[in-house]
């Protein structure tokens, strides 16, 4: 079996671009900075189940995804989850959130319609999320 | 500084017991299998300030209570989440759902009104939890 991505994650989001194990995706979602890693591992399914390299690699890539977001949007909090619930393909969120989002202080999976980003900003935002990762983007 | 438990997580949990790194705490949640892991760090705040020892030690007690869950409960699906919007003190967030739980798909943060365990059903609760960790509490 080889790694494809599940298709509700297909359609609610962008690629970014791949780290060196998971694929970073960018929710479609304009009232969140809302990114997503999956890990390109056919068939995860829970944090658990990865061998510890991967499980390492992974925490390794969500924290510098974790940073890469506090330091272009200053967020007043980080997210970081693993639900799985409707999507039970492995993946992780990473989401910069404000005390004046939409949502706070509540999560923001259900929360609300997802009001997907007008292209220009969408473009403009994928471009500085590249940037700002260089040259850990292949 | 020295550590303190947030005093909102000390109303809303138990203490099942300490692992090396964090207290280890039960939602008094009859709803929902739901552990908390607090890492015993003055201040900590976010998964990525963490020290890169710190965070593996977190990550390891994170995948061995998991597993622990998994091999009690037989849950359809963990979540594992580091939110924080409501208490700031890192804590990551363990549960134990199942498709027929009062929450689900959704994720159980500000799902309804918590119901607590019967003091029996949380001695009973607790002392398989602590059974099954054995002498990885301290």
């Amino acid at each position: 079996m080889s790694f494809a991505l599940d298709p509700r994650l297909a359609a609610d989001s962008v690629a970014v671009g791949d780290l060196v194990l998971s694929q970073l995706r960018l929710m479609d979602d304009a009232r969140f900075p809302w990114l997503v890693l999956v890990p390109r591992i056919a068939g995860a399914r829970e944090l658990i189940d990865l061998d510890e390299g991967d499980r390492a690699s992974l925490l390794g890539e969500v924290t510098r995804v974790g940073r890469m977001l506090e330091s272009l949007l200053a967020p007043d909090k980080l997210n970081v989850a693993a639900l799985g619930n409707i999507v039970s393909q492995l993946h992780v969120h990473v989401i910069a959130r404000r005390t004046d989002d939409a949502a706070w202080p509540h999560p923001v999976w259900g929360h609300g319609e997802r009001i997907a980003y007008a292209q220009d900003a969408r473009d403009a935002l994928l471009a500085r999320l590249r940037e700002a990762l260089g040259d850990q983007l292949s």
